[in-house]
């Protein structure tokens, strides 16, 4: 194989399919990048067999072949090299020579016969929606996935279409978060669950533009990605969803709308006495127009007031100040409404729309 | 106490005096930051035994006193708190309460009479120095100081005086680094060995404005930096300083120019292939005007040619990447002299009035 194509090109693409090289495995051509030059095309492969990634990178085809070189290794090379063209070619031993300018590196490939193809995809079933929108609605629901394997279906996000609605929902057992979309179309209704790794991964590789668009296949088991020159394709994991329309009500007993950047200055002021590992929640008093905030710990306390306008009764309750954090984090609004019941019950942080709907769970703390 | 003072004033001595508040201690009051509104200034100090830091602060005392705060935690607290004016009050049972709009944190000092105050240090003895050419010699020399304490001296800096010159000098037994600055006035001979822990500190402190100076001051055990609202007293490192004068000589058989820049690159794109702890050395090839870099490790080899300009014999000798790219990133030159005598024989790279010296020993390799 021989091929020629610009530094600058080379390093994007081998920047996106690393995304897709497995951190640790015991397949060793699974760390490797495949460079497939074997049609008119240059392509870029990584493959973790859950989630994987191909890109076409521009360049010129001097002796069609293929090989597998060790992603770390070779995405080093790349970043480090003159900004100017490289020359990438091989024997049939894998030895492999990579050039620039008067740089001359030589490394060991592997066959890239023994590297584990894409699955391939039927590509008949799909939406489309702007980078942007997908970049957005992600970072805006991927904290509360869970983040260890207890279940399997609460570390991925639910998808959910029905006519020209998408709704992305994420829960830990303690919080759920919800967001949807509208879409420029309607489509056939789909109910997916996409792992939380490919989300994250995915993100970081949109260029999150208003006008450029995804296409997102759906087959039976797989997600697949496509925009720019990348294909992402990803399992999905198997089993029913969490039923969570049972959980949403919208009865309350207090209703206030409150500042949010004052609201989260204040939570996160106060967790700095909060050391992590020891749970103290934020004891929040809801008493007329004022929100007194609270907090005790080991290290002291802290006690502050906010101004809010409210609906029906007061109201003690106590948080887990990272989840409120959190959700307040990803919210636009200049201004939240927030919904209650009593101590005991899930506490509500949504839009009048409920394009957004942020769910809860209090603590118990000691009230003295 | 009570005092008032600005947020951004009072981050902004916290930040200063907490680069000298030691990671580790068994003495928990060295872990605070004193206030100190006991006279009509506000003063904070830090002191790890060796390093103590002092720094005034414009504020209104309202009420004389004195604490000692967790310096982690205050200064959590100042730097989370919203930009206005801060209240500190605290008790007799050093109970402090620190207030900036509605915000309010409690958390408990320790008494102020048992922080160990900054030594007395008399101050006759000192020289002037801009922030910025202070800064700069640290940056240039620092590196090569050693970073085990096998034998104390090397892990400090020579500051030598004499006349209108201070020379700063470092080695670690593999390399050397002198810079030489000319001073605007005369002095008498001084030469100490500063701890580099306290360069290191002082050097994120130095504003490193050109037209800003320090004073330093010297005592037969201590050496005092002033500037600003803020005095740095550091121990000194005791005996005496390596004889460096005859490790220098100006004899060589090779001497060559080359583009900076271009080398730093090179050997930079050279030692991707070498893991840390893996000491593969850069091979030199100077032949001719070309001087061929070249890197063979487990991973693979790379060769890279250079243009120079060279007078004398040729030679192969061969280098730890890593000093190199120490040296160079400290030149500002566009072009560096290198003087080599034989493989065995350490390197200069100096310029021609020798205000910077760089001796870096060659390292054996198997020339096959």
């Amino acid at each position: 194989m021989k091929i020629i194509c610009s530094k600058s090109k080379l390093l994007h693409g081998v920047n996106i399919v690393s995304k897709a090289v497995p951190s640790r495995t015991t397949m060793a051509i699974l760390e490797c990048i495949l460079i497939d030059a074997s049609t008119n095309e240059i392509k870029l492969t990584a493959n973790d067999m859950e989630l994987g990634i191909e890109t076409k990178i521009e360049g010129e085809i001097i002796e069609k072949g293929i090989i597998a070189l060790d992603a770390k290794i070779f995405s080093e090379i790349v970043r480090k090299l003159p900004d100017n063209d490289v020359v990438i070619e091989t024997d049939s031993n894998f030895k492999t020579v990579i050039t620039c300018e008067k740089a001359k590196f030589n490394i060991v490939g592997k066959s890239g016969e023994d590297f584990s193809y894409l699955p391939y995809i039927e590509k008949s079933d799909f939406i489309t929606i702007s980078q942007f929108t997908l970049k957005e609605v992600i970072r805006q629901t991927i904290f509360s996935i869970a983040d260890n394997d207890t279940n399997k279906l609460m570390t991925g996000e639910l998808f959910e279409i029905n006519d020209n609605e998408l709704k992305v929902v994420s829960l830990d057992g303690h919080r759920i978060s919800i967001r949807k979309i509208e879409l420029k179309e309607s489509y056939d209704s789909k109910k997916v669950v996409v792992p939380g790794k490919t989300l994250n991964e995915i993100s970081k590789i949109l260029s999150g533009e208003v006008d450029e668009e995804v296409k997102m296949f759906f087959t039976k088991n797989h997600i697949v990605f496509e925009f720019d020159n990348t294909m992402v394709v990803s399992r999905l994991i198997e089993g029913e969803y969490f039923k969570i329309a049972q959980m949403l009500s919208s009865d309350y007993e207090t209703k206030i709308k409150v500042n949010k950047k004052e609201l989260l200055s204040c939570i996160d002021r106060a967790t700095l006495l909060v050391k992590e590992g020891d749970k103290k929640p934020i004891i929040i008093n809801i008493n007329d127009e004022i929100m007194e905030l609270k907090i005790n710990s080991f290290v002291g306390s802290m006690n502050e007031d906010i101004d809010i306008s409210k609906e029906g009764k007061d109201i003690l309750i106590g948080f887990n100040p990272k989840f409120l954090i959190d959700a307040l984090r990803v919210i636009e609004d200049e201004e939240v409404t927030i919904y209650l019941v009593n101590p005991k019950a899930p506490c509500f942080i949504k839009d009048e729309n409920e394009k957004y709907i942020y769910l809860i769970l209090p603590v118990n703390f000691n009230a003295s």
